[in-house]
């Protein structure tokens, strides 16, 4: 399995990329040794996937830290430099995360904050495991079919993860079990993660799959070709309502046209439970030449202008369920303010996973 | 205006098309002189959209009928020849309309086949004239603003249709009302016809618009950014479902939850009678190399395959309304099996336009 972000010590310790905006044509590592080219690297999704941030955020706070020592950064520079980290993408709650999960220890020194941010690393694996079983439990109780057939969207695997995977975890555990049917992977436009990423993950992985166009996708699922849509969230209020890659809206619109699941998975970090409802998720807008140009070469005419937010919100309403590595939530039928502090919250009060029913009871999606 | 198929006179006839795989990089122009070379531009979509295909289909005939004489046809084989324009692509009814709008004069010779063939051509630009001013006066009644904000799918103009456009016709009719406000052009992968050929147009007839990836269409439309989408059609079935370019369901469904009314446009002839229901019709799959590549270049890894419908279909209780030459039917109240019928097959029985309801009306498309 590849790895997304790795600290690595040395003479300068830094951290090591895999050159995401590359892949699949080359496998190529970047050594991050400074606040700018971490910062720039974010920027420009050389490292991508909400939870992935969150070890970069975390891992960063250490970076920040080595840099400030050689530089002689005093402690003022040192804060604004983890809050350039910090504030890099907006819309990834697991970025911030993942600075705050270490940010208090920082007079403690580099070698407590570099401890604490591979424990962040640690934790996201086992947490993406976890959640892939209960996600997996999940469908496997409520889909009646030996093989089930997935729609995703984006990239959610290694690559955008600390390692295994959030929606991909799910998918690749249904494909441990031998449970997977085929993979229907949305392209994702404009940069292309699904076409490049979920389908160079899934190769190595013999997972069987096609790519399709982002826009084929809702018809894809009322035709009956898959039998559950599984996607990660960048940000999740407190509500259920949840942020991912522009796009995953319209596929949860369809799954309830359709009357089959729409899953969310992220790990519990993602929950931010200082928003209380979707519309309060500051949603990112990047440079329209990702929109403009296609593979590097420019498709629409001089003088055109380009629209280019980089994520969407998809109401509580819509969504199945929210699956954490501390159980599932369903936000559609469960709908209230606080549902989600029981996960993100409170390591007591863990949801269980809803019993697996018998196949032969009613469509728990029907359509409205 | 540009024409995107004219009747070229001269020691040898022939169709001219402007190459639209070109666009906007090049306006190129093709001289057509054989079914071969014109079944293959059709194909390779050199000339593409519903209405421009009825076009190609008219005059298409009196192609074969040229190359026949000059070739040395039988009548066999200048029946087979028409069939293979006929039916170069499947979805789109209009191209076999177009052929059969003048097939039965094929005994009394190529110039009364080419004069029939034209009038599809002069008929084709006046429905789509007539249909712009129906679907204008429908919308500028149900929308209470004084600039409407319209997103709309893939190239429906000029370029598309014999001449001004269907869904891209209202946009304009709009403009010169000067009751138009920005318009949201999805880019229509995999072959990008929004954002190298809409926006190639407006950009022509001064349309202020802005290009975004198809993914972003739902979120766009949910956050109340524009008004109404617009779309053209390649066949409608008898009881109002609607195929066209794959992408159109999922506006159609956000539209459904925004309260926004989704306006379906095409001239008559793009309904077919002889399908009840859009379940019926035959949805082209292309190649996957279409999706598997952006811009000429593979995006995808060694081995990966693609799943590529060109078409998707939206169900008419998802359709605000069809809009034709003849007037508009509101298909999703008033959904009966032989609805457009009376648009389809008979003069007399013109459906009248919607008497304007005044702005403090009810929303018509109330969230469901």
């Amino acid at each position: 399995m590849v790895r997304s972000i790795e600290w690595v010590d040395g003479p300068r310790p830094m951290i090591r990329l895999i050159d995401q905006t590359l892949l699949p044509g080359t496998e190529q590592y970047i050594d991050v040794s400074t606040v700018d080219v971490l910062v720039e690297s974010i920027q420009h999704l050389v490292i991508r996937g909400a939870p992935a941030l969150g070890a970069a955020g975390a891992l960063g706070v250490a970076l920040a830290m080595v840099q400030g020592s050689v530089d002689g950064w005093d402690a003022a520079r040192l804060e604004t430099e983890i809050d350039r980290i910090r504030d890099a993408r907006p819309t990834a709650v697991n970025l911030a995360w993942g600075v705050n999960q270490v940010r208090d220890s920082v007079p403690s020194g580099t070698p407590k904050v570099l401890k604490l941010a591979r424990q962040v690393v640690t934790d996201d694996e086992a947490a993406n495991r976890q959640l892939s079983k209960h996600g997996a439990d999940w469908i496997l109780a409520h889909v009646a079919k030996e093989k089930v057939r997935v729609l995703t969207h984006c990239n959610t695997g290694a690559l955008a993860t600390s390692a295994w995977g959030t929606a991909y975890g799910i998918i690749h555990e249904l494909h441990q079990r031998e449970r997977l049917g085929l993979v229907y992977a949305d392209e994702t436009r404009p940069l292309l993660q699904g076409a490049r990423l979920t389908s160079w993950e899934m190769l190595h992985d013999g997972i069987e799959h096609v790519v399709q166009a982002d826009s084929a996708a809702a018809s894809t699922i009322l035709r009956g070709l898959v039998d559950v849509a599984i996607i990660g969230a960048d940000r999740i209020a407190a509500n259920g309502d949840t942020a991912n890659k522009v796009g995953s809206v319209s596929l949860a619109l369809a799954c309830q046209r359709a009357g089959i699941p729409f899953v969310v998975a992220a790990p519990s970090s993602t929950i931010d439970l200082s928003l209380s409802r979707g519309e309060d998720i500051v949603i990112e807008e990047r440079h329209e030449d990702e929109v403009l140009c296609c593979a590097g070469v420019r498709m629409t005419p001089t003088g055109a202008r380009g629209f280019n937010p980089a994520f969407d919100v998809t109401p509580h309403d819509l969504i199945s369920i929210v699956v954490t590595e501390r159980g599932v939530a369903d936000t559609a039928t469960h709908a209230q303010s606080d549902l989600l502090a029981t996960i993100a919250g409170s390591e007591t009060r863990v949801p269980t996973v809803t019993a697996p029913p018998g196949p032969t009871e009613p469509n728990p999606f029907p359509r409205r």
